[in-house]
């Protein structure tokens, strides 16, 4: 197993960090306008369900970046890769919990990563209808609308409030190591999509086990998760970045994150 | 299987809707309060947690109808019950989703129902943090916000949104019989608590089921979602009163209800 190591000491200009805020401020706006509305609700290739929402706010937020930052690379979830080999890359899932969204659930994020040279040193976790931004930029800490948060101290698992968007989530052998891990923590709750990375950060959630995850469900998540302290990787200790995934291992507190990894090996 | 009939003819006086807005009122500032503060989670003896903020609110809502309704009985949560036999009773829940709350996560609820005879004639789903309180009272329209809503008509269940809060809620012969319904269903979607039942009013969600259910966890439920067009009873048909449960099976649209109903059975 590595070990999970720091995102280095790349410092992320102000100017990328200010057109990060205008990306999540057009998505917001486009969320909050087809939230709760009758929109038509379509099917991808993967079965799972996309909206005028999810690509209208992703549209938007290309936009901005072509304007703003020509030579950067994108990775949409809805509108694919153009340039990903260019020195810095956004990726972005302009919904996350779309599933959510259709059923008119404000636990579901907009994401907005900023990758530099396949490191992710700024994050955003959107949440547009209850109005809160965590911000995640690496050498920094962690804000939630403007307020910088932390992670709470929490290293036994018996103790452990552990989040997981679904249990379907979990596929072949994941499904014995999560329903080993479970029976092991304090507190299993489900349903909250990148919310409950959000809540991770400010100290209220102390593990999220996922799997399933492309790299615009988690790239956003890394700086944002460990600019308050905690520590993020996939369920092998390794770093996360655009070739990694489907699992995530999230944790406040880096005992309970060596912890977790411990019980989903099966070691 | 009994068939759900309608409340009866009863008119709940304006005076006891009124009531029933202050109690949110008063029970929504406790949360706020408290949301996302530190503060100590106890454990009771059904090892489900409970926190200063359940007891302040329900005692906020109890001193209320003490002192305005002081002929009603009171059967709530935590403070447990108090002339049941009268003819009007409070149920009260201050905290639906405590494990949501004490996590940071906004999908909580806090529920009020005025039973009249046994029957649940008004139902609260207050969520103080979105601002957001659906009131639903026998032979009205239910209101979110001051405003009627319908739910949706969707009687296909292949096209349905289920929502339970988690899987664990099911208990020996329902697991296999959750299994089930989940397989037949479009879309499954967890951790709302109360929330589902105000999104399933609101025309978001066509079913929600559930078991491990105390009279304080559905009784408001009843009229906030029949009031709005839907149908709710325990998996066998039956009417939900105090001495019902553990079971809760509500739908937004009449032939979900039976369709939902058909495979839980197993018929």
């Amino acid at each position: 197993m590595s070990s999970v190591v720091a995102a280095g000491s790349f410092v992320c200009p102000p100017a990328f960090i200010a057109l990060a805020q205008r990306l999540a401020d057009a998505a917001g706006e486009v969320a909050r306008k087809y939230f709760r509305t009758p929109i038509a609700i379509d099917t991808k290739p993967d079965n799972s369900p996309v909206t005028i929402a999810d690509r209208e706010s992703e549209a938007a937020m290309r936009a901005i970046i072509a304007r703003d930052a020509p030579g950067h690379g994108i990775y949409g979830e809805e509108m694919g890769k153009a340039d990903i080999d260019a020195e810095f890359v956004w990726v972005l899932d302009p919904i996350d919990g779309t599933k959510a969204f259709i059923t008119g659930k404000p636990s579901f994020g907009q994401l907005i990563a900023l990758m530099h040279k396949g490191t992710p040193i700024l994050g955003v976790i959107e949440q547009p209808i209850l109005h809160e931004r965590w911000l995640g930029v690496a050498g920094q800490p962690t804000t939630l609308n403007g307020q910088p948060i932390k992670t709470r101290a929490c290293g036994e698992l018996d103790k452990a409030v552990l989040y997981a968007t679904a249990p379907e989530m979990f596929k072949g052998a994941e499904v014995a190591a999560w329903e080993n891990l479970k029976r092991r923590v304090g507190l299993v709750r489900y349903g909250a999509d990148c919310y409950a990375y959000g809540l991770c950060a400010s100290g209220f959630v102390d593990l999220v086990i996922e799997s399933s995850m492309q790299p615009y469900d988690y790239c956003a998540l890394v700086p944002v998760v460990e600019g308050a302290g905690g520590t993020v990787s996939d369920w092998y200790g390794e770093r996360l970045g655009l070739g990694s995934g489907p699992s995530v291992a999230a944790a406040g507190d880096a005992r309970m994150h060596a912890a977790a990894l411990k019980v989903l090996s099966g070691v």
